[in-house]
């Protein structure tokens, strides 16, 4: 089961080709979408409330992926505000008919809001920090949530 | 990573709007669907060969699927013959919203077969058997293989 | 119209690419969902309530269906309990560009269960036997039911 | 099965909630959609070939469709050219929980038209006309396709 | 903005594999429901009320429509009557990886009705005629409504 | 036709129930799939050759999106380097049942790379730049290229 970290959870599907672009692999915007999904589901999971998608920032795609690969994304809890949750969202791509290990194809960073029944802004709860790496992962949120409310204040 | 264990795969998804039947749940047939995926690619990790669904047997509906559930489907290779494999796939559900543990919504027993480039059966590894668990598994899966093998022949 | 007989029921269809699987011919799941359609009409039309889908047995793949085939999914009410009936679901594929007849590419029971406004399981109409083919489907049938009780309650 | 008359065939489906339009009933182009692969596939199967929609005349909509109900599309080869053919095509609807008969929901006249190999024109099988319905069919759809070559040589 | 034009309006898409048919160009029912929703939404915007389709008549193809080609479907409010509206649906495909221009690909006449909220017929603003051509439409547009009439009479 | 202004293009829809997410708004990842094809068909139409995502940075929700709400995207070319375009997608929604001019839902920045028949990148065309609104989007275009450039590098 996914829930024993609250703050973490991942998705995984195996592509079809319903799924392809024009060129024949897989739509980026499907793969958008499923990395949408794991946002939304990380971020309710964690603050036990309806969310929306605020943001999407920096989303690379690093590599191709093809119809027929097991794709896995993995929403983690970076940072969290007052009623906003930032999920780094990763996209991992294997061929299940190799041994090759997964391979990273997309990352992206996801803001998400939680609603109240009104649909206004609710609080969440605060993230537990307790290994170095969760500081770390915390205070690279901070820096980029304080660098896109600069931005957009101007 | 779902690669760690050879034998065993997870496949996880939130159901929308577009998978619901007629009632509003979601469409039993969607679930299946998924089962069947997760057996796919259960028995291709497992093979690392092009495989298809033989058959599907005891397939149960436990409890009604909701949409916006988050439902996890797992695949665990029980028994392996010459070139036929039997995938016990189980699926959960979970409310994210909630902090109740998931729920088994659907459980079944899956027969696939590994296929060369040409489409005919080929041979597959033999399950290394280390623990007491996995023993009783291979014997269940092994009388459920013979049982269906004398059904067969009548 | 398929009214003329209540105990029966057909659909039909052109599998189109977007039901394909990775390997290029239709996808089981795709066929599962059809079966599982075809299942949930025949016994809505026969017990004139709302149903759900309790169980699949023996579902049997004899065949591969290719995307251009005429699909013909057949369900047959061949056993009925209290508030269960067993639906015998056949699938047929045919080549319209050939003269060569359809063939039978999947088979399955499924246990259908009535049920009332509240979700509770509701009686069905007692099956109304004429024929020795009827008679002999029904008897059948009981003997699976019974031999799944059984199981079940081990 | 209903490869039994060679003019003549049906499909049917339960119509399911992703094929509502805004309104919530069924998508009118989504049963336009089920029309034209129901002439496709009766065309085809008359003339042994591939075969492309060349035009559609006269859809009408008689009566609204609902989510949940069973649609059966018939195409019925009422004319035949050298290379075209004409489909008739209804749209039957009915409640399968109510025991009103099926109702007609749309009607349309579909042209088909064989294509080689090649992509080109070829003739198709020349109708064989025994009963008075089918001789009377023949004329209106011969009709039909007169008054369109007019109208298109204008 | 489509909004300057009260009476015309475009919807577009690149088309994608998962709209093909069984020969790997776009379904012609794939185009026809983009064509019934462009006709909706012109009829919509014309009339602000909710509208049904009634009618589609000389639905004609000119040219298939391949995977990956940029549809652009216009609608045309070409006639008015007391509580329907003829709209005149048009589809155009280019190769946006070429310089040649747009081709026209289908034509149609969509008989749109709009409905008050207890789906009862409703008056419908009339046409304002300024130019030669649109007083040429709207005389044409007459003229089909007319014939419709006659012939439905009968 | 969207041809005339060869940096820019518009694709527009209507929202579909089937679009929907668990909360019955439109989901956001089927927003950022028409987006992700605006991008495509922008970057296309610009280079004449084949694009791939290669980034989206700054994508932004500014209000929901309902189901039966018009949606337009429109594709700017922002900026182009030597293989890579910077696409300024833009989303409005509007009520086509109201008079209420669109409403600007969402905004992001898509960088598009072209590639040649091998797969790899190949160079477009120079930005033809005549007016001050160009040289000022172009301006900035090139100063988020180099940031992101920066970040890249560290």
């Amino acid at each position: 089961m996914q829930k024993t970290d609250r703050r973490k959870l991942t998705m995984s599907q195996v592509m079809l080709p319903n799924q392809a672009n024009v060129a024949g692999n897989v739509h980026g915007g499907e793969i958008m979408k499923l990395m949408d999904s794991t946002a939304y589901a990380t971020a309710m999971k964690y603050s036990k409330s309806n969310v929306v998608t605020a943001r999407v920032d920096e989303l690379e795609f690093h590599a191709p992926i093809f119809v027929g690969a097991m794709v896995t994304c993995t929403g983690t809890i970076a940072y969290v505000g007052r009623s906003s949750m930032e999920v780094i969202v990763t996209v991992d791509v294997e061929d299940l008919e190799t041994d090759e290990p997964p391979r990273r194809a997309l990352t992206a960073y996801f803001t998400m809001v939680a609603l109240d029944r009104m649909g206004r802004p609710r609080s969440v709860p605060e993230l537990n920090i307790e290994t170095e790496d969760e500081k770390k992962l915390f205070e690279e949120g901070e820096k980029r949530y304080l660098s896109r409310k600069v931005k957009k204040e101007k």
